[in-house]
């Protein structure tokens, strides 16, 4: 009897911390509810992913597309200083991309956002509002 | 008369923090000279650029095949637990992209590693010894 791996599903930690705005050709795209920064996270819909590597090579060049997509409207939306790309997954294995927004006046500023100040979720119209503005930008499935 | 723009250099922070292994095709590849982990950072040699969406399209796709290639032998060296994959930029602006090979017992685990411990410069043959394990997997031109 062949052994079947399990469908891919969205870790639950990414659940709880983020809200679904839609899906890409390879990715689910969420938005972390952080008002600190207008940050976004990728996350591969291959079973058991961990790191970019296990993606093959079509994905690979799929999820590069999609980073850089993501990368530029989000730079639109938010007229940011800085975009910071990261796949670190120390603590969710699930792997998953994380593309922030910096100022130069933010709460972690010039620190990577990762532990620096904690999460401050979004009063929900705001965190609406954040999502509809990217999706008004991007063509999801 | 056409403005030239200056021709691609490496960071001079980028310079002193680390030590050069080789070049790729879009890349210069260099060892973090920090021994607390062993970390790898790509520097494409394209003047002028401080996003990943600053490449063309060309540019991104062979800087996920580098980036792939990289960490699949950053990981076949090391046997680490974990690889994170950043691309940051926060204080040094010139684009360059972290790999870096975690451990669950390694300094800063599982908090990402910038700015958590203080750098740990290498012993200089325990750095040659990295850098000759990499040259040994890696290709340079």
């Amino acid at each position: 009897m062949m052994t079947q791996s399990p469908p891919w599903s969205l870790d639950p930690q990414l659940q709880r911390d983020t809200a679904a705005i839609g899906d890409l050709t390879l990715a689910r795209v969420l938005a972390m509810n952080n008002a600190n920064y207008p940050w976004l996270v990728l996350v591969p819909r291959i079973a058991g992913a961990v790191e970019i590597i296990d993606l093959d090579d079509e994905q690979q060049a799929q999820l590069i597309d999609e980073i850089a997509m993501l990368s530029r409207v989000l730079k639109d939306v938010t007229q940011c200083h800085k975009l910071n790309v990261a796949a670190i997954g120390n603590v969710v294995a699930q792997l998953h991309i994380h593309i922030v927004a910096r100022r130069r006046d933010d709460a972690a500023w010039p620190k990577p956002v990762w532990g620096a100040v904690p999460a401050r979720p979004y009063a929900s119209a705001d965190l609406a509002s954040f999502i509809a503005r990217i999706r008004a930008e991007v063509a999801f499935g």
